[in-house]
Order: C-alpha cells, then structure tokens, then sequence
C-alpha cells in the first residue's frame, strides 16, 4: 500500500486522459495518469483515423495515442498501471487502486471512457478473443473466408457488417427486433450487400449461447427468433424458435457501458446508464461533475460524439478546468 | 454575382472551421468553406503549438491549419474567399458575400471566430503592421532592444507581457483601472520581472495617441493618467494627468470580439458581447443556435476555452450536428 500525493490524478489513458495531462502537466501541476485494463483506450481498436484533425495522411489509432502519450510525458506526466477500485473525499480524494495501492490528489479527472457491451450469455466469456469478438475492425480479418455473426441494429453494426464483407463467406446481422436505429445511409449500404448475397438480415432474433473451444474457435451459436422481437423474453410462447447456425466468429456491436463504477460511493451524479453528468454549457467548468474538483472527460459523460477531437477537446477543457480549480483554491 | 448551392457552407477557415469541413465533406456533404480576411484564423498569429494532442514536437500554427485544410481537401472540401455579408433563410440559406456574391446552403456553420479587440485611437489604424499589433507572440521579436508598451491588465497581457521580455528593454503594461483581472500566477511572474526592473507596471492609464510613421515606426504614443483609473473618461478632472512615452511598440491585449455580425439579421441568438448561443449541455445538437440548420463552431460561442484543441473538438460536433441536421431532413 503505497501512499503518493499528486495535485492532479487522472483516472484513464485514451484520448482524453492523455490530452488532459498534456494542459495539467504543461499548467505546471504534477499529473499521474493511471492507466486501466485498456491502456490507451478505445482508439486503440482502430487501424487507421483518417479524420483526427492535423493527419492529412491517415495515423494509426495506436500511434495516435502514443504521440499524445509521449507529448504528456516530455511535460513530465507520470503514469501508473492499476484499476481505480474507488474514491473517498477528505481533505484530498484519496484514490484507492484494486491492488490496495492508494493514492491522494487534490483534482481528479475521470477519463475512464467506455467499454464494449457484450451479451452475457454461455460460452461468450471463454471465447471472447478466440472468435467472440467486440471489434469488428480489429479482428475482422483473423476469420476470412467464414459466416460471420455481427450482433446488433444501430451504426456500428451496420457500418462493421459492411466492413466484415470485406472477409466473411455471409455475415448476418443478428438484431433482436423488426426495426432499426442505423442510418440511412448505413441501411443503404447494407442493402447493396445484401442484394449480392454478402449479408443477410436475421431480424426478431437473439444470441443465447455460443459453442466453441479455445482451440478451434466458435463452432456454432444457439439463437432463438420470435416473429415480434425479442424472443429471449417470450421463451414459453409457441412462436418462438430456437435454432443453431454454424459460424466461424461472432462479433458484438451493441453498445458501450461507461467505466464509472468507481465513483459509486461519491456524489458525483451518474445517470441511468452509468454516464457522468456535468455542468455542461458554455463557459467555465464545463466538465465539473457534482463534487468539486472532480471533472470527467471523454466518453464517461459524452455518450453521443464519441470521437477522438471531441474526446481531445474534453480532456483539455477539464484540464483547465482542473488547472483553474486548484488556482482558485490556493488563492 | 455567382449563385452556387451547396449542403453545407461553412463560414471561417480557422481551427474549428476546417475541422467541421474534414467531418462534413467525409460524411458526404458538399461544403464550401469562406475564407474570411485572416484566413486559417488566430492559430496563424502562434509561432509554435506545443499543446495541441498529437504533436509531441511543437508544430507551427500555420503548419496545423495547413494540414487540417489539407486533411477537408482530400475529402474535397471547396474554398473560397470572401466577407461574408448577411445570411438570409429562404427555402435554403442564402450568403451573400461583401463582393455581392451569393451562395446557398441547406446548413450552415458559422465559424468565423473573433478577432482582436483594439484601441480605436488615432494612429493605430495606420501603424497596425508597423510597431502597432495585437500578437506580442507573433510581433515580439522585431523590436528587439526596444521600449515596448502592452495594453491590458487580463492573462493575455501579463503572459505577452512576460514573453516580450525576452526583446525589450522595458516592457510597460498599460492598464486603464488599479485592479487586474490576470491570474495569481501570472502577476507573480511580473511581479518577478518588476523586481528586475525588466517590466514597469502603468496603471490607471490610457493610450490616447500612437505617433509615428510606417518608414520610422511608432515613435510615441500619448498617455493619460487618473488615480481612480479610466482617465480618458475623466479628461477634464483636474487630476487627470497627459503625457508621452517614446516606445518602440505598441501591443494590444484586450480582449476578443466575435465576428457574428453578419448573423445580426436572423434569429441566431447574440449575447452581449456578440458571441453567439448554443444550445450547449450533453448530446445531440450541442453546437445548435436559434435557427435550425445554423449551427456553431470554434470562438464565435466560445469565450472561454479557446484552444486549438477544444475549436478542433467543436468543428468536429458542428459537422456531425449539421450532416445529422440534413440526414433528418431528408428521412
């Protein structure tokens, strides 16, 4: 149990958190970022960002984050490997690490962002990185020439299904009812693929169990299909079915939970979905939450742009918000 | 007069409005952005940018804006240039530049961000460019040895203020009341340079007059002094004090005015001071003003924030809300 004091700890390592500690660390107040169990964040999935501002040329999701990394440690940044277990306020915030490591600041930012959804149903966990999959982009390419499953009715599913066709024998979009929250443009798309025998549309129906082993990967899923939709809560009704179909890997795109169970025991005000609420507005301590001094940045409270700017922008303004607080304090 | 429509026209090629343009022209909206009369925006005035996520060696101002305006051409974003006039709705938007050109959109996004405040006294006009400027960072250097004056008593002036120490003899900063609105840290740093007698603080004083020519530069500037501050409204008092001070320079630091005159005939919401209002909070439609499809962009709403980063962040959410704005319309 360590016990290292800092002005300023930030609580996550994607896009945000870097960008944060960049304006703290310059802003001349000593920033620990503690990077979680998805070092560098969501950004780290993706091969190629063609639309951060300033990359004419297309950057590696990866070689993003770690030019921002790198910038935050030339204004010496120090960084830490740990999972944030909770946060107790005293006269600083003491930040406790599921290690039992803890650490004190007198500023926190929360830039833990988000984490893939996934279905929660047998076999999903041992085969999650061995067929079960919640990055279509990562991963499309390992399972060439297979049927690919992409669960889910909204963008991302639309827009990885098109990606997947790019390996898939068919993929088939998997949703759990009729309609659909995808883009037009996106159902467009798909259409075109589904017109060449590419994709196929499995609407009404659910995933409920995935079969597999570690060595050869998914061999088959169990799904159940029910004519009005979501056949998992009308298991007992005679129109549900359930059935089996061979496929080589599974892939989720089901939406993200933010990662803000630590700040259960706090009074910063989470809203139904576990997302951060803050000032918001125009103007000063825009990214201030419900407790003074500690602020959130990127995908823990913006469940709607999502991008890397915006998740820039955000850590920069709660950096210097946090850099203003900590002023304000002192004088 | 030409009459071109397109989906999107942006209004502003700093920053913000590239960025959008790199979002909106990726998204398959045609955009034209207008080019104002400081193209690439303030970005241009900074020699160097060490802070803007992603550029762990500084990057030059003018060298970031040419890669975002490099990043919308690949994507095949228009430019072209001209004041923008008036905006008027019809069944689209109409822009009509200052050269009598016309324009129309579906959307637009105004990001033509603010513009250096100045004294308005004689001789500023015709010595801007000539020992007069409103960029100490980018002005600072060619008066090298010289007396320099700054104008200002907020974070701007006691930062340039520090930084023109680094070329002048003295640095005096002219302030108009006793109070300073500059951060603890900041008048510390002064503090600092007072005590080696490389700043002199004025205050309670006004610039009246720049004297000097574009051949020899500023050879003087006229002053008035109050001991309660405002001078140049108190010019018959009998405590009001004129005087000279031969300078080499003359910087401004006094704040930023919106450029949102052209909105001044729809019903976008103005505050103040001009800046425009957005309907801010968290999610969807955040860069939103009154009229629907006009949405915002960079300095024009932001007074506060106003980093590279952060005019990146808005662009990108401008973009996604206008290109949403027209998919909504069509469906």
């Amino acid at each position: 149990m360590t016990e290292e004091h800092y002005p300023i700890i930030i609580a996550g390592s994607g896009i945000a958190g870097l960008s944060a500690a960049v304006y703290t660390s310059r802003g001349g107040n000593d920033t620990l970022v503690i990077r979680g169990d998805e070092p560098g964040g969501q950004l780290t999935l993706t091969t190629e960002v063609a639309n951060y501002p300033g990359f004419p040329e297309v950057v590696g999701g990866q070689e993003l984050v770690q030019k921002i990394e790198d910038q935050a440690k030339k204004f010496d940044t120090d960084f830490e490997t740990g999972i944030v277990d909770s946060v107790n306020k005293k006269d600083v915030f003491e930040i406790e690490l599921t290690n039992g490591d803890v650490y004190t600041c007198d500023s926190l930012i929360a830039a833990s962002g988000a984490s893939a959804r996934t279905l929660g149903v047998p076999g999903e966990d041992e085969l999650i990185g061995y067929g079960v999959s919640t990055c279509a982009t990562c991963d499309g390419a390992f399972f060439r020439g297979e049927d690919m499953i992409i669960v889910g009715g909204g963008d991302a599913a639309f827009e990885e299904a098109v990606f997947l066709t790019k390996f898939a024998d068919t993929v088939y979009i998997v949703h759990r009812r009729e309609g659909l929250r995808a883009k037009e443009y996106l159902q467009e798309q798909v259409q075109e693929k589904i017109e060449k025998d590419e994709i196929e549309m499995v609407k009404n129906t659910e995933v409920t169990r995935i079969n597999g082993t570690r060595e050869d990967g998914v061999e088959d899923v169990e799904l159940v299909t029910h004519p009005e939709g979501y056949p998992t809560d009308r298991m007992e009704d005679e129109d549900t079915e359930e059935w089996r179909m061979d496929v080589g890997a599974v892939f989720m795109a089901i939406g993200h939970t933010p990662n803000t169970g630590y700040l259960e025991g706090t009074d910063v005000e989470l809203d139904d979905t576990g997302y951060i609420d803050i000032n918001g507005g125009v103007g000063a301590f825009e990214t201030q939450t419900d407790v003074e001094g500690i602020f959130a940045a990127g995908d823990v409270f913006d469940h709607h742009y999502q991008q890397a700017a915006t998740a820039a922008g955000s850590g920069v303004k709660a950096a210097m918000d946090a850099n203003d607080y900590l002023e304000q304090r002192e004088s």
